[in-house]
């Protein structure tokens, strides 16, 4: 992993914009080592994502943001900058279900998603010997339907004693209240179990059995307080025929579910995903 | 192409059907050259197709009818048995858009669709040359949005005179009246230019811009009087991201569109499609 | 997991085998949940699966063998019938990437891959822990380049020991000796990370790369003497770009790697897969 | 389709390069509407493609030549610019097969190919009647096996003639001579009904048949002298499983093929294919 800053902006779109980014990084002396922009032509609005080699820049990722403010200020940019050497740290939910938690873990194992999992949060207790093998803390938070706020609350704090700056909720099978979502806005990634917006909550795959479809598949996106219905980051879906029942279909699904959410996460880790209105912009 | 009679059948299941149809076939040396089954075990359904060679049976299509029917009746079955020298006639209607419409004449036109094609139909004028250049004769009955049951009488009686057994709806715009969808149940197959269930109706590539879906589709589906609820045979997906406005979209489903329309129009020629309730078995 | 017997066989195809078989079925009232054939014309060869409730046949596995022994004689057929109450035994060998291996026993573990697992061999010894806290014994047997045979004798008495009938190469790098694959043949199962006939031999992801191609994959396939030119199970591709290094194909060829494997192994778990020649037929 | 001028460029990398490129748009108060670029860090080398809308610009396009050509010899700049408004002339050949050849025209009466095509030539005649019927010239240039430099001749004279910019092989099934080749690097567009580089040369999906593989594929690319060789553009492939012979295998392909070939030749007719050494970048 090569050490970059990534900048990420959005703002309305004008000519030159790259100019201005573009001059900011050679005047510095700065090595690109990606580049990626995007006009939303119907919006009016651009977006724009740099990586930076570091060690080619003067200066720390501090004193970028501090040269780079005038121009976003000018631009009216919505911005960051990231420095790739700060790893993020990713809080991951779970439940029952153990495949998309353990397809994270071992990724993160092998190296192959480049953040923190500072713990996981689940409202069973089977998976704590998984999680625990892996070298990170487990927190059993049951639910009780009659005190749901009770559990959010934990939920929440414990986040937030991790300084999690990312929830993942790998097949977590509990409605986050309206405020839990707004407070995290586009930082909390949801795998959902269907082709969206096909099947919107619970069941999908029975819903999806009982319509006979020929594909069935799986959506990762933000969460926000309108169920199932965020931005869509990534989907993806497989084959499936008169011969599979709902729990085969289950079965194939998770594959299906893993990959995408894995991908989706790695995508927002690089900063890869920007967000406009309900959309997104995903320079993979 | 083999000179085959192709059986299919749909009854409850018990045990000793295969044995019984298989021994019919045997006591008669029939060679069978495609054999699939399918047994639905929650609702107790089973489900054959047979592809037998013609030239090992010692009678015609006329006389297998009379000798399986014992057999048929004695098991509840719902079957059909075809000659593939018979060539079934399919009738094929269109709007505006030429690309569905294109691709069928195309692959019938180089021998790849076992049918015949009495004639196609539109409500616009101008593909007549396109289609009258592949010797099909072509129909023109307008739309009078005040007049549709004069539009629909026309064309249906145009369907009946020349003896179609199947209508494709090649991207043909109007909804059909209940009544003519219920004569033709299971006689006509439509493209629908999403992945249902999702954005059922008009516009679904709008509609998907909106969303932000990041797989697009078409859906091949006999036409119910249930709009775009009919049995789905076939569907696909292609990918699209940020970058694709809606205009692209419609480009790039419709290669999904032709693909999934000629795929199922295929499988349903060569009776791999039994339908059950709202869902189909595909013997591909 | 409903209790079935599995009957597989292959023979000269003739009038009436299914006739025959069926009948048999039928005559002690056994209950077929899924019924597979294939007739190669080509070849002239004929294929067919039967899956039996246990429970709906008077006898066990043994009667049942006994009972259609004269049918497969008569009939020429290559055959096996297994119970799917006895759990197949698989070793499964690695090396040091650790994806394959951990996706087989997440998939295990989850009840997902119906097979016993006696033992996992490596070369190497860092993925001790990882099989272990599986509860699954872990042996390491290195290699000396010198002592390859050595090597291999203890690999061999390591599979005898464990009474294994199928063994797994999940990323093991050695070349087995061609006697030990003749000894194995058509139980060894390997994963080679190209879409053979492309990139045989080492490095295939160097090779994709240097020929700039647009799609990688993976090839699930039976060891044969000849290298990575065994009988073919499944298959699969991943889209890659300019953008895309080697690194980059490697951690996506990761993806389709397990994917293949584990849907290859599965279909040989549950008798999907028939080898004549050098070709499978997949009962999927 | 918006009016613009489509620039791009490959150079050595070194800072400082989008800097200079973007600056020059910005002081002629050029608007951008769609930008990549790439930079291959193992060869060292920068890909840049920027699409500017013509109307922003003070001057036409042979201004933006002299305007830019300074900086381009500054970076060692390897460049072209083309004006949208001015379509590029492509000779499609063709053979036997119409599929390829079909699907092309079709695209491009529907408005789909942004290109003109001043004739099509083909070895054999029967083709002539589909392509007139699209007003488009059909040149019939027979092929005597022992006189193959005059066909070659014939065939380059005619393109000379048209002054085509493009030359497709749309399932052309002759080898180009090496000198032809050499003059037209870059310029021709093979379709090779494999997943190269499996199964090079004659018969690919009799070799795919005999292999047993799970996946055909087709390949669109740049000929070279080196047979089936050339930089790749675009790959596709599909499933394929032990009931597929080698007819259903062609009949396959060719939704692949002309899939394949349209979309590598649509990036090409939009400039989105940077060739360096033997790949291709494709800012798709």
């Amino acid at each position: 992993m090569e050490h970059v800053f990534r900048l990420t902006l959005s703002c309305p779109d004008r000519v030159g914009i790259v100019a201005r980014v573009s001059n900011f990084l050679a005047q510095y002396n700065g090595t690109i080592t990606e580049a990626n922009q995007h006009a939303d032509m119907k919006e009016g609005w651009f977006f724009l994502r740099n990586e930076i080699k570091a060690e080619s820049l003067p200066f720390d990722i501090h004193t970028f943001r501090e040269a780079f403010a005038p121009i976003a200020r000018d631009m009216d940019m919505d911005w960051e900058v990231h420095d790739s050497a700060t790893k993020r740290k990713v809080v991951i939910m779970a439940s029952h279900d153990a495949h998309c938690l353990a397809d994270l873990l071992n990724r993160w194992h092998a190296g192959d998603l480049d953040c923190d999992i500072p713990c996981v949060i689940a409202n069973h207790d089977h998976l704590r010997s998984l999680v625990e093998w892996h070298g990170i803390p487990f927190h059993h938070v049951p639910v009780d339907p009659d005190q749901k706020a009770d559990h959010f609350e934990q939920v929440e704090q414990i986040i937030i004693d991790h300084q999690a700056d990312t929830v993942v909720l790998a097949r977590y099978m509990q409605i986050l209240p309206e405020a839990f979502c707004q407070r995290w806005s586009h930082r909390i990634i949801n795998i959902h179990h269907s082709f969206l917006p096909s099947f919107v909550g619970a069941k999908p795959y029975h819903q999806a059995f009982e319509r006979g479809v020929k594909l069935i598949g799986a959506t990762c996106h933000y969460v926000t307080a309108d169920l199932d219905a965020g931005p869509i980051i990534d989907q993806d879906v497989t084959r499936v025929s008169h011969r599979d029942d709902i729990q085969e279909m289950v079965r194939r699904g998770k594959d299906v579910e893993r990959t995408v959410l894995a991908r989706g996460l790695r995508w927002h880790l690089e900063d890869r995903v920007l967000v406009h209105g309900n959309k997104t912009v995903v320079f993979e």
